[in-house]
């Protein structure tokens, strides 16, 4: 039912393909992300039309709301949502460790690390919970997801060396009981190499993960407030330890500069909120730059967003009609930006795989690196 | 490169045609409101497919943001929100005579009517401004809407019957002025009936209106608060002194048991926020009754909306899922859930339409009326 094959190389650069129950992903891909059953702003209708193959679910999230029991109900997440493609789900554990910066009321926010899993408040209710490897993988088996992830704990940067190896330590354990408590046939777990920013953590990590010989391996931990330089020599190091044959995914990256720099270190997979998340700030990607389009300038600016853009948003409206409809704060503005930021992603990742397997792909990052970082 | 054309009538309810320099349009007909350049939370592919025909676009708001020279600059409002179907837009009079009751910070609303227009402070900015009937036939020349409404003055329920004549008479002049005014020929002109709840006032009202001999009638100063009975007294004492010939619309009407009985009236046009905003506060309509999606009871209910629906909502949602989203606060939710309220909208009069041409409006009214009231 799974299947990862590679297509071709440029480099370090790899083309692609997944198989999932679900139908297949061309790599390198990008995974929107649906927080609470929908990418914010979307319909399955739209992605599907945008060309999205893949998205990612977060079980912190659908755990809490609407419940696994609803979910279960429904027939899976797949049903419940109404997304015929794949789904990979996370674990969890990255929001439950973000929770430590928050508040609930008077009380302050609780994640309380021990051997068994990781005890918090949530961010509704503030209720207590307790996730323990065993019982993420059921959340995940409950809800089909076509590629779970193991729950794993994540440092914040810095962190001392001691305690980003007893996290280290730690997360290969519940790795362990993650893969013994998995029953379900259909779906495949990705190992979590995680290891903070120590080089020989890193390693250790990378090597003992491999070592439990799963269907693909994530790269946690990045994208938590390091500096970019660093986020890429991780990248690079633990890429280079992960075996030819098996997909990789870089957890929580990012926007396209990024992804470019890492897909020429040899990553396959993508996910991050940037591209909804900016729809939804008026903060636009175009092949010329980025571009808010909130600015004064766009007020009588009556060409499409992006010229170049095949997208429902930039072959219907101007400049000038995002810019009122943002300002004027209507939910419309949302949708169509979102249209066309994921349209954007979809396409750089289609330009990708393209030059990957024409092996122009270094070309095409000079030329697009400096293009994506320019603000119009 | 105008016509009305009755098809079929069935006691006073009629079936029609109105044909508009973009396109035709089946009568009775429910215009959605895109008050800010967009029916809220949809696009323009998304109403074409639910099969709305026209739209009502709201000249205050336009007129402040973006403003008359972007959307002349733009082509017009067509082309500014790339709507390719006719378009009727108000006079802005009904949201000025609003602006009443409002506050902008520690300065009291101003609306004060004069026999040049009326002088306001806009809701967005305070800052000060006179529309007067031949601006207002000039804004919506610049936004070339097929149906233009000329400014009159709307007053409040309950009205002295001085007032209500006063208000009247200065209709029918700002009437004679925006006609004189009038000078695009690819636009037509309605009408406006005013004369408040008073009989004879709404008696002379009509025949002095009908006496200017325009394209179409429109029934205003209704739905302000009135009882219900007032409401369709008055609509049936007017429809009854409406040329026969001529489109009849009943200005900010409503829910669908209104609608229903206005037809039977006479009525051939209507417009009303109620399907969009009750979309967004998660009041649905159904075949069965309306619903509150955020009920409890639809935590696991695993059925469609509306069985009967034919809409992307209900043909590929479940009410768990629908609730889900609007206790989430998805944006989707509101997109998902206007889909559904327009489409039972245009089923709605679709359905009617079909019933007068058949000669069984009566029957349908029967049978809708209970189950359109009653809640799920």
């Amino acid at each position: 039912m799974f299947r990862f094959e590679l297509k071709a190389e440029d480099g370090k650069a790899r083309r692609g393909r997944l198989t999932t129950p679900h139908g297949t992903v061309e790599t390198p891909v990008f995974m929107p992300v649906g927080t609470q059953g929908t990418v914010k702003a979307m319909t399955p209708g739209l992605l599907e039309e945008i060309g999205v193959e893949m998205i990612l679910g977060n079980t912190y999230h659908m755990y809490l709301r609407p419940g696994v029991e609803v979910i279960k109900g429904a027939g899976g997440l797949h049903k419940f949502i109404s997304w015929k493609r794949p789904i990979l789900t996370d674990s969890g554990g990255y929001q439950v460790f973000s929770l430590k910066h928050g508040r609930f009321g008077n009380r302050k926010a609780k994640v309380k690390v021990t051997e068994e899993g990781v005890e918090f408040r949530d961010h509704l209710a503030g209720d207590l919970h307790l996730f323990t490897p065993e019982m993420v993988i059921g959340v995940q088996e409950a809800f089909g997801s076509d590629i779970i992830m193991p729950l794993d704990e994540c440092v914040e940067y810095p962190v001392d060396r001691s305690y980003a190896r007893e996290a280290m330590e730690r997360t290969l354990r519940w790795l362990d009981r993650s893969i013994k408590a998995k029953r379900r046939e259909d779906q495949v777990l990705f190992g979590i190499v995680q290891g903070a920013f120590y080089e020989d953590l890193r390693r250790e990590s990378a090597l003992r993960t491999v070592e439990r010989d799963l269907f693909g391996y994530a790269i946690g931990g990045l994208s938590v407030g390091e500096p970019r330089e660093v986020m890429l020599e991780i990248t690079a190091l633990v890429c280079e330890l992960l075996p030819e044959d098996r997909p990789r995914y870089l957890m929580g990256v990012g926007k396209p500069e990024d992804i470019l720099e890492a897909v020429a270190l040899g990553v396959d997979m993508f996910d991050c909120v940037v591209p909804t998340r900016n729809a939804r700030t008026g903060t636009l990607y175009t092949s010329q730059g980025v571009v808010n389009i909130r600015q004064e300038k766009f007020k009588r600016d009556f060409s499409p967003l992006d010229p170049e853009c095949d997208c429902y948003t930039c072959r219907n409206f101007t400049r000038a009609y995002l810019r009122h409809l943002f300002v004027s704060e209507e939910i419309t503005a949302y949708v169509l930006n979102t249209i066309h930021n994921l349209r954007f992603y979809m396409k750089l990742m289609e330009e990708v795989r393209r030059s990957i397997e024409k092996g122009r792909f270094q070309e095409l990052r000079r030329e697009l690196t400096s293009k994506l970082t320019s603000r119009l």
